[in-house]
């Protein structure tokens, strides 16, 4: 079989791989579709080195098929369609124990701290697998993740209907939580400098800013009557996006924070104090933010056909990364593996 | 009658004014005491001559008996007892509208914005009032201010009984919020530079640490078993209190913020992230919280004979700021403006 191996800062190799039967408590999927990430990006510039060791598989946004199934393994059955929550939590450190396994202190990131998903079959544990519904196709079923990932975050930000929200960063993950938010009833806004995120963005029905000088300024006056914003989400990882994010916001607003930031921010505190914001950390998603996302896709809340800019099939993996890395007009782009039995 | 009188950068003079009769809706104070505060201190430093135009009575936490009533009045009789809840708002900003007119856009923070209680006799809109039960002496009443301040801020932390609470910087203001979150049922630490205040502090039954190399590594590992703290307050207003306080929060901990950052701050928004941290921002207070102040000393659950340090006369009151200034062995300094029946 194919497996798509990151090998050093830069490369991305796709080898011939011996299939291993699925071990007791894992259940085998032939991999339809992995959806590439940022993360990924940062990994293949060797960003990542200290988590993933090369030759590493990666890949974490999966959809595929059973197609056999380890010892012990009694909940599932070959032939059904699944995702998979690539998480794995140890139950017994301090954060475990105090209910949010999803952030446990010793968390295996499957794809990242251990083998992901880009090879064309793939042994998971079955606690991992969260299965999809009759007449949700495997393609936009490679889109569960990021879009738990956006149910998560508009969790955290405890939206009410109405609400004025922002969001910084249209980027897949940026338009993704601008459209749940929208669907839970809140009145959106997304600011990205990209002129083709703009354009796609605004042709999903959102109103989109070019962060220059004065956007904030005008959205707070034109848009929220010198309120301010309710809820912002920070998804830039940018300095620039924390600054306009934290000037948005109106009294007792929330700011989520979901970009990485690499590098300690410069944050006005005093602002803090003095419209007493809040600020929450949002990090992956939690399993109802799972079956959430399952839910929204099958329910065609999702415009999955504007976010997936283009396939790749697996033996052209590395081209994903490039078209990535290179920017411009895309969004999302999904590595074809070869298990969809719809296509 | 005598009023105190910031002049400019570093000198207060006392001077004789002259007492005029309380407006249509005022009621006049003859003041009793008068708790100076770090703003207070702010304020004789020329730091914020923006908001506070010499010469000017300025004075925020104020405890005394009306003496007489005008035009309008009817919810007011002289010789009650009284404190003052120094917050005037425009009820029509959006921040007011949205329910938030403690910290209103253009809030009038009686005592900075407009002139104080440093006098003998002092007018003030009777909306402000808050009565003082009987038995409550006018000299701990001068607490009911700083008291509110820890109740809003420990409100806005949405503690539990039996929550880890850590309170960096072990001021008035800090040991109040100790106190209040410990009254609350929270198990609550103190870090404090000053040895003064450690042992003060320590004397009133709290643990207490100084803000030494690996002091926050052993608090984690040695108070919360290495989960960290639920909730931490930052009162130091310094960098170094805010990193040992996000240090030391666990997953999903809550920093209020309640130091004021004059400059913008480092923070490690990663952490933020990567534990799901709350920031929270806490500002004076509203109605509720100066009410609970009153029963809170009433109760006799505020140690007011440990915090306040020194009670000096109206006609000195340059020497409580010099006290303060001066740092040292010193919590809470009182002025005597004479409107004590009791004493």
């Amino acid at each position: 079989m194919l497996a798509a191996e990151y090998v050093r800062n830069g490369m991305i190799e796709v080898v011939e791989a011996d299939p291993r039967p699925p071990g007791p408590g894992e259940v085998q999927i032939a991999v339809a579709y992995v959806g590439i990430c940022g993360t990924d990006l940062h990994i293949l510039h060797g960003v990542m080195d200290e988590r993933v060791a090369p030759r590493a598989v990666i890949g974490h946004e999966t959809s595929g098929r059973i197609v056999a199934i380890g010892e012990g393994v009694t909940d599932w059955v070959a032939g059904g369609h699944v995702t998979v929550m690539p998480l794995r939590w140890c139950g017994t450190c301090p954060t475990c124990l105090a209910g949010h396994s999803h952030i446990c202190d010793r968390l295996d990131f499957v794809g990242i701290d251990s083998p992901g998903s880009l090879q064309q079959n793939w042994n998971v544990p079955q606690e991992l697998l969260v299965p999809l519904p009759a007449g949700l196709s495997l393609r936009d079923a490679a889109l569960v993740e990021p879009v738990a990932v956006a149910h998560h975050d508009v969790r955290r930000a405890n939206l009410s209907p109405g609400q004025r929200v922002a969001v910084v960063g249209g980027g897949p993950v940026g338009l993704l939580i601008a459209v749940v938010a929208a669907a839970g009833g809140a009145d959106v806004r997304v600011v990205e400098p990209d002129a083709f995120r703009r354009s796609l963005i605004a042709g999903l029905g959102f109103e989109v800013s070019e962060p220059v000088d004065g956007a904030i300024p005008a959205l707070i006056d034109g848009w929220t009557g010198g309120a301010g914003a309710d809820v912002v989400f920070e998804v830039s990882g940018a300095q620039g996006g924390l600054d306009s994010a934290i000037e948005l916001l109106g009294a007792r607003g929330r700011l989520v924070v979901v970009g990485i930031h690499a590098q300690p921010r410069q944050l006005d505190l005093k602002r803090v104090f003095w419209k007493e914001l809040e600020i929450v950390g949002a990090r992956v998603y939690e399993p109802q933010d799972f079956s959430a996302a399952v839910d929204s896709i099958a329910a065609g809340d999702i415009p999955v056909d504007a976010l997936i800019s283009q396939v790749v099939p697996l033996d052209r993996a590395a081209e994903a990364f490039e078209v990535l890395a290179a920017g411009g007009s895309v969004m999302k782009v999904l590595v074809d593996c070869g298990g969809d039995d719809q296509s």
